[in-house]
């Protein structure tokens, strides 16, 4: 039997989505309920994609196959294609599985003609609107099936209004129209070399070419990567009979919401015109009226209207965006679909609907984009002060947010300014780990380099801070503490805010709004905690961030890392001394004096946590990081430690690397200068022993040892942990429950994870570190060929933002595998940034991990996808 | 039953060599074939280990064993131990299965003590050298069993001496010998709060506890690491009843091989002593006779010895190195084992005992230490002239080889003064890429940083030329273009030597001598080719090097890399002004311009090469290596390229990278300026249409794509290759056979290879790039930490010089099987500098690579690396 590539709307149903594409799918469904929809068929994405298969050819049998149904179309609706006396009009519109920008969308009154225009006018006993709707329909099928621009057609519109001293389209007569007809079809036979198609099947059969060339144009394909839509589902595409909303008062044309899109309100929600076509509503000559007024112009329609809503809100079980036409008071469907809506609305929407027992909180936590919520997690322009600021550049909406503050070009500057009770918002060329004070100390970062991976990016987003970054319209001239843009120029002290959701800045100051994380929104982290089975952690450095991410519904820290406390100002000289010493000697005096500050800062936030575990990364970053480059700070530092210049110059240009990321970082800092690690877990393990007599509370820390990469280097330095945590707890002859366990972040750690987990208690997948080394990219150095990855489709999505499954996920779950057979009691996290991507979550729940730990903005983000991945597993 | 720690010499035989150890083995072999061997015993291996698992303690069974050995020995002797009448003395050696230095190594004597020297005085009529043999059993025992400092003891033997007014040992009499035994029991007691044990069952167990425990000393264990001993093989014990050379004329001791170690001839090779015993010989106070000389001495004892070796020799089918004693007339043999032999020996004895039938080629194949022949290969100072040499410093043996040329500082100045016919010793504080034409043009290289890896140490291996790098005993001071080497300097044109086998630096002019490459050794590399199965390509960038490779045996090139090429004098700023283009016109003019100068690179090296394969990697390193730093040289470039300094400046800027290894390199370099690839593909296909048209010769290019990361890369970037290859063909309307593959150098590759094999022909482990990755080691920033890694012994070898089996490995191994599952005919290489290590090549062979590739003076050193791989396979 012959496959099937035509389905009549009554042949279908909703089900049939991946095949009819959502719109035909949904017509199908309409139609089957008896809703009133215009009639007409679906032509498969199957045949689209059998297009594509056939070097971008409509192959015989399916050409017969739309004959055949235009053929049933014409004997139900007894009209006939190219009639001169009663012809059959269709629209054809592209119908994919997701709606894709991009894509072309519709042709409406397809089937015109120099014949059957004149029987359109009969028809319509109107003339005008005949020869009109021809002249839409030259133009239209001209731009988008035979590519010929549409200022061109509209510059002969232009010539004749103006010849004939007219202002408007409408005032145009019949013969007018006419003439411009003429002048179009000209103008298709100059740009073609062909006239314009006269064949009513020949236009339709260009028209379903057209939608099927749509399908692989470069919007629809960028658009595609960024949702990660696969190239090949192919789009369908529906031909249905037209119906008119512009045959005058009683007809009409609108849109609706079954509920509000923006509030989530359950109220009609949307707009109409009388006498009006959709694209009339779009071109937005004439402005629409709201949906509640058409009770008043036609009740009968709006009530009809009203309860066809709720009958397909209830039938679909969501909100439902609608699109209907009245033709001479009778009312048609022409589509719905589920709508899109704000992360407020999506919240409320979800909620309500369980309230009124339409779907049950599984299916409410599931229609929650958990990237959406992002934005209800950051403060937000006062809307209407926004709509009055004047935005003066753009960059990479690099960390959400927004952030208003004075100008600082230095991180000390920021600090200062900050003490002085100012809002500082940060403005750096880039930025490094000596900024990270800086950062801490501003509203916002901008800088005019840098990607979305950038120093700036990661830790703005890590502190849940809004950042602009890689702005390449600004021009920062530090030495000058003068910021460009355009002609002007912005010092010091001056005011800026950033936009972090879009990337935008502007000029003075715009109010701010805190998020709101009460009410709807905490219903459904709840109906989230009861579902998900993986734990949700923080990465947290510090007491604040610990708060924040308690505040937030972490279960524990996944990550705290110590280097940044190294960088506060009263320490960074004793860091400094540390590193240059000449001896072990000198070395450990300078680490001693260290200690007191360490142990206050996990005794910080050990208080925060209280029971929950806390993983704590022992010093990761080479040494170098902390030293100073510029002569000027090496000669203060000389002075400070009172080394001799010449020599802290040498010392420092000893320790530089060529590959810092393949250096001497991390446990081999450890095997090198034991003392190091040795007087982190001193301070450790003296912050638990005294916050648990001061506070008489067991706190659990686990002592994470990074970059290890054998079974013998974490036997080593496990040891070395060991064996101090251990002298520490017999010196006050008490005990701490501690774990020691291991980042799993370069290659090889991974592929002898069982060697490893003899002796590690827990591994947390460190996948920023494991991408890089996997994959052979540079973090800081991948966006100059990333883009070009991206752009020639090498590279579906940036593995830096959501895990590489084929290749870092096999080591991650081959690291998984090994691990759990020579440890069965592992247990397992993962602590990169990709803890806080739910693509990547929902990877982490399908290979078995028992945590994911994420920047404390994102814990609620996690926490949904990570309810929704379990739903998926089932 | 109980286990068996002891075994008599009458018990055990030569195959038997992990449990009783070399030296016990053979003992047992000697006494099997009725050889006059003193009567003895031999304590297992697995007592060592035994006495290690049980915190250092020799178990109570296995002292009762030993106590029940000791009994037979006593009754076959019929001597007792300690007995003051007939005393039963023995020596305690080690004897681990190879032989180990920094273990300990003999106690002679005993069994004496205060009443057993009496007895012995009374056996041998000599009270004098009974009294002396005490004495020195008192300093041996105290020196290894008790760690009391021998000088101690040599004191006090020169206080006696002075005070008596003597000056030779000889001259003490038995009294003063006695003073001396009580002043060492004095110093004994002081030293150790014990009296010296006289109880000698004690002394027995004392001694091979000392055994024991040097198995774990820390010579003996870096000795095991460098020679890859596993650590847990353990020490056997032998203990032997003595037999004394030292008794008069008619006594004697000796070391003979049945072959000259030197030069492999057939001819008994030692030395003998008469009148004394071992430590005699190694003391050096006496001059040993050559063994020839014996014959004169003792006819009947030489004729008897001689015997002997001949059958020694023949029942072990190898050339023996014999220890012997002759007491009061008659022979003993202590010890015999494969003598250590030269290079040249080595090979001559293979080669002469497959002529004499004592072994078949496989075993003569096998007898060679591949890495040993290492020095065969290059030159080597004229031994004469070098014992006259000056050493004034030692660096790392960073490439073989001798050397002896003038003193440059800079590339520039080597290349000018190398066309004025001087020979040159490129001296530098390390070397980087931009000194290459300069390395080209020295005789050696010489750096005072960077490991044995570092860019000179590598690149001076692949052109064979002698290198020592990181030599800390010098100090270069570039600008003044001086070294200094303690209170000395040397400046430009002064002579210098280097010796890269050993490291040294010598002052002043030393003769070189080519290597020899005929004769057996070419009768060796015949039957190494016979039996091995894996092919072996060399690393050549060049004509030169392609012909040395062919030379040395290469069946091809497996690794043509084209940046080299880039470097030299003429092409540099064509390279430059393509880097800096501002546009894709002004790099593809550029390009332009370089595409002659590639074309003949390879026509030059096609006409080498002739219809051997020969893989060429398309350009590698990111273009920043290409570009000036220093601003005196980029101003010259500013003006040679004419283009603004500060826009120049700036765009070099822009180029830097953080992690350059991990940055815009290799195809991603391909990705973003296509037009490069293509210009390096259209240059290798048309060598090959001209070198097939001028040569008659069709030469087969594999054009090989490096630091690809997924399937989608590589299908991108070999479409590029391979269109560009096409229509080079057509234009020329001519065919060559070309194939395109990829180097497996990324992580992601070997996990994602059969993605990868579905486009590529062939992959090339790049294993140098892939143990950086899977390690996370930075080649050039590693040597900082390694070393720490191996004295901490959490690193067995450097991951760079020999293959990780268990992570690099792994991932290879993994690479392997992928790639072949998705194209069963796959070629499979490797190219990294493992692929001239012996233990990587027999990894190859067992995951069933087809070819390894060295550099081109290696190649010898590789194929009886294959054979021998393949001959343990079997």
């Amino acid at each position: 039997m012959q496959k099937k590539y035509v389905y009549s709307f009554n042949e279908g149903n909703k089900e049939m989505k991946s095949l009819l594409g959502g719109k035909g799918a949904n017509l199908a469904e309409m139609t089957k309920i008896g809703l009133p929809v215009p009639l007409g068929f679906t032509i498969t994405a199957e045949a689209c994609n059998r297009y594509y298969s056939e070097s971008q050819e409509i192959s015989q049998d399916i050409t017969k196959q739309i004959s055949d149904y235009l053929k049933i179309l014409e004997e139900s609706t007894r009209k006939k294609f190219g009639d001169p006396q009663n012809p059959l009009l269709v629209s054809v519109r592209s119908g994919a599985v997701v709606s894709m920008p991009g894509m072309m969308d519709t042709i409406l009154n397809l089937g015109l003609n120099d014949e059957s225009v004149v029987g359109l006018a009969k028809l319509t006993e109107n003339e005008r609107f005949a020869f009109d709707s021809y002249r839409r329909f030259i133009q239209m099928f001209s731009d988008v099936v035979l590519d010929i621009p549409k200022h061109k057609f509209d510059r002969i519109l232009e010539i004749k209004k103006s010849q004939k001293g007219l202002l408007s389209d409408i005032d145009l007569t019949s013969e007018d129209i006419k003439a411009v007809i003429e002048e179009y079809k000209r103008l298709v036979k100059q740009e073609t070399q062909k006239d314009f198609p006269q064949e009513t099947k020949k236009q339709l059969l260009m028209a379903v070419e057209a939608v099927f060339d749509s399908w692989n144009n470069p919007r629809a394909h960028i658009y595609r990567q960024l949702n990660h839509i696969p190239s090949d589902l192919g789009t369908a595409v529906n031909v249905q009979s037209m119906v008119f909303g512009n045959m005058g008062s009683t007809s009409g044309t609108g849109v609706a919401f079954t509920r509000s899109p923006i509030t989530g309100k359950k109220d009609l929600f949307g707009e109409f015109l009388i006498n009006a076509q959709g694209e009339d509503v779009v071109a937005g000559i004439r402005t629409p009226l709201p949906i509640s007024q058409l009770e008043k112009t036609m009740p009968e329609i709006y009530n009809q209207f009203k309860n066809i809503a709720n009958l397909l809100e209830n039938h679909y079980k969501d909100m439902q965006d609608i699109e209907f036409t009245i033709e001479r008071g009778k009312l048609f469907m022409l589509q719905t679909r589920n709508g899109k809506r704000s992360a407020e609305a999506a919240i409320k929407v979800a909620v309500d609907m369980v309230s009124e027992e339409i779907i049950d909180k599984k299916t409410a936590v599931s229609r929650i984009e958990p990237a959406q919520i992002d934005q209800l997690l950051h403060p937000t322009f006062d809307s209407k002060e926004l709509m009055n600021a004047q935005s003066i550049a753009q960059g990479l909406p690099a960390s959400p947010g927004a952030a208003s503050g004075l100008i600082y070009f230095t991180a000390e500057d920021a600090v200062e300014a900050r003490k002085n009770g100012e809002k500082v918002i940060l403005v750096r060329l880039e930025t490094s780990p000596e900024d990270i004070e800086g950062m801490i100390a501003s509203e916002g970062i901008l800088t005019a380099r840098g990607g979305m991976t950038s120093h700036a990016a990661v830790v703005a987003r890590g502190m849940g801070k809004c950042c602009v970054s890689g702005c390449s319209d600004i021009r920062v001239e530090e030495s000058e503490k003068m910021l460009y843009i355009n002609s002007e120029s912005y010092g010091e002290g001056q005011y800026l805010s950033l936009d972090g959701n879009t990337g935008m800045v502007y000029k003075d100051f715009i109010k701010t709004m805190d998020p709101e994380l009460s009410g709807d929104f905490a219903v459904l982290m709840k109906w989230s905690d009861e579902i998900r089975t993986l734990k949700i952690r923080a990465n947290a450095d510090n007491p604040k961030d610990a708060s924040i991410a308690v505040k937030f519904g972490a279960e524990g820290i996944g990550l705290c890392r110590t280097e940044h406390m190294f960088f506060e100002e009263e320490r960074i000289p004793m860091v400094r001394k540390m590193i240059v010493a000449g001896n072990k000697e000198e070395r450990q005096e300078a680490l001693e004096s260290l200690l007191a500050y360490q142990k206050e800062d996990f005794k910080g936030i050990f208080k925060e946590m209280g029971i929950r575990p806390v993983t704590i990364r022992l010093l990761d970053p080479p040494l170098h990081e902390f030293l100073p480059h510029k002569d000027e700070e090496i000669r203060t530092l000389s002075s400070q430690i009172k080394m001799d210049y010449k020599k802290l110059k040498d010392k420092i240009e000893d320790l530089k690397e060529f590959n810092p990321m393949l250096g001497h970082r991390g446990c081999r800092l450890a095997v090198t200068y034991p003392e190091i690690y040795e007087m982190q877990t001193r301070a450790i393990i003296l912050a638990a022993i005294e916050v648990k007599s001061e506070e008489n509370m067991d706190v659990i820390p686990e002592i994470m040892i990074p970059l290890i990469g054998s079974g013998k280097e974490f036997e080593y330095v496990k040891k070395m942990v060991h064996e101090t945590a251990i002298g520490v707890l017999r010196e006050f002859d008490t005990n701490v429950l501690f774990k020691i366990g291991t980042m799993i972040e370069v290659p090889r750690a991974a592929l002898t994870a069982d060697e490893i987990a003899q002796q590690a208690e827990f591994f947390s997948f460190g996948t920023n570190d494991l991408t890089q080394m996997t994959y052979g990219f540079s973090r800081d150095d991948s966006g100059k060929f990333i883009k070009d990855y991206k752009i020639n489709r090498i590279l579906e999505s940036d593995p830096f933002q959501t895990i590489d499954e084929a290749g870092v996920g096999k080591l991650i779950k081959m690291a998984v595998d090994l691990g759990r057979s020579a440890r069965p009691d592992i247990k397992l996290g993962i602590c990169g940034e990709h803890g806080g991507d739910p693509r990547s979550i929902n990877f982490c729940q399908s290979i078995g991990l028992d945590y994911v730990s994420c920047s404390p903005y994102r814990v609620p983000i996690a926490r949904i996808a990570a309810a929704q991945a379990r739903l998926k597993e089932r």
